[in-house]
């Protein structure tokens, strides 16, 4: 499924890809999904509808989708409230981005803006702004550090995915500590992406999470998960959530994606597994 | 455990609400920790420190702390984001509330205040006033609605607590839909109040969530969840998260907590389970 031979063997069953990189004459078609920025995009971005019916969406426009990547602000980039042993960590996986090893992960306040998505008659909300407006549940702090500070890097070859997360002070559970929700939510993100990596469009089915030590806010830890099956539309991955030194183990968790038919609903779906 | 004979019998180590009840000559002292709001909080706030030392934290007071809460915004009233399905299983519970069947849980944006709790130097955050704030991650956001809206009923009979839940817009996933993480935030949320109900002062040790159907985001599900077995500090616990008409069944989860000895900290007692 990694292969490099071409995009013949891309995990998208209608793979938007495949037209792009006709468009870039230079692209090597065998490695067009791993080459540029763009095409990462839309390889994290697995979760997109691609022309079929998605609960309620009719149709996916990739040159939109696209177009507000480029116009939105990436999140995972650093800023003033990440801590030195964040950024050395960052610099750390940067380095390991140069020879192609990793690949750097973009991250926005969404996944995918549509609007045919008519939230407006299920939510009573108090302004006519924030009726209109989703956001990605780790990314809808508007002050930074407060919340999840945290950058993702793909290593496509060990099928694994590392998030440097600074929890912020906004995360707390016991006095101190981030709660277990948070802890749970940076899990399912990071694991998420190395799933949708692997099998394209996935929902979490199970996720199971021994935590070991509690995380100290604005403490830094390293999330790393990895692929460890994949069984028809089932992939089963596993993650360790461990202080920078590695002496520290916070938490471990396995769980179970299902990658997602095109053609049915996300209930349909969840309900048939 | 849950036997109405007296404070004695309560799980707290150092109880509390034993000096508080002997204040209150008109609390029957068999009741006392079912019997007012402020002994609630008590209870709920089985967290807390009780005189020993909790993760830097030296002494509790709970005089302060009561004080705290009674000067501190309940967030587990009803507001204006609040949808007609939200507000009529509300009204349902409190309904239930009246022969003592169910008690309504109040909710803060903490569970314990602390200055001494020195977060300044490991939060490199962008001002004086954020830097000194911590919240309880499912309470931080400002704006009604967009967050979590959520409020809790226990059954102590029934060692059951559940939680009525409407999802807003800044906890997406899927477009549309609870991000996975926050669905495991309010089932951790729940079933945790549910283990500190019976054991006191608890921790999260393991968490296991089957997603089964997605939950719209300003739908309302309701959490229900209770305990299933104790076995000395091991309590272990299950739960399902359905929507209001109880057709759908869109999580289900057990999870294992353990209770804290208030002589040992967090991390040692985490790392020695």
């Amino acid at each position: 499924m990694f292969s490099k031979r071409g995009c013949s063997h891309c995990t998208f069953q209608n793979c938007p890809v495949r037209p792009y990189a006709k468009r870039k004459p230079n692209t090597k078609q065998a490695d067009c999904i791993y080459d540029c920025l763009d095409l990462w995009l839309v390889k994290w971005a697995g979760l997109l509808g691609d022309g079929h019916q998605l609960h309620g969406i009719s149709t996916f426009s990739f040159q939109t989708w696209l177009s507000q990547a480029r116009q939105s602000k990436d999140y995972a980039l650093p800023n003033s409230s990440w801590s030195q042993g964040m950024m050395d960590l960052y610099s750390r996986f940067l380095e390991m981005c140069k020879d192609g090893t990793w690949k750097r992960i973009p991250s926005y306040t969404w996944l995918y803006r549509s609007t045919q998505l008519n939230l407006k008659k299920s939510l009573k909300l108090t302004s006519e702004k924030e009726r209109k407006e989703t956001r990605l549940f780790p990314r809808n702090m508007d002050t930074e550090g407060v919340g999840f500070e945290y950058a993702m890097f793909l290593n496509p070859s060990e099928k694994r995915m590392v998030c440097l997360f600074q929890p912020g002070p906004y995360l707390e559970g016991h006095p101190g500590f981030a709660h277990g929700g948070s802890t749970a939510t940076i899990i399912d993100s990071t694991i998420g992406g190395c799933a949708i990596f692997v099998a394209g469009r996935v929902m979490t089915a199970n996720l199971s999470i021994n935590y070991r030590n509690p995380i100290p806010l604005g403490s830094v830890v390293l999330v790393d998960s990895k692929v460890d099956q994949v069984e028809g539309r089932k992939v089963f991955l596993s993650c360790q959530v461990r202080s920078i030194d590695g002496q520290t183990l916070h938490a471990e968790a396995t769980a179970l994606f299902i990658r997602l038919d095109s053609t049915k609903s996300l209930q349909q779906q969840m309900s048939s597994q």
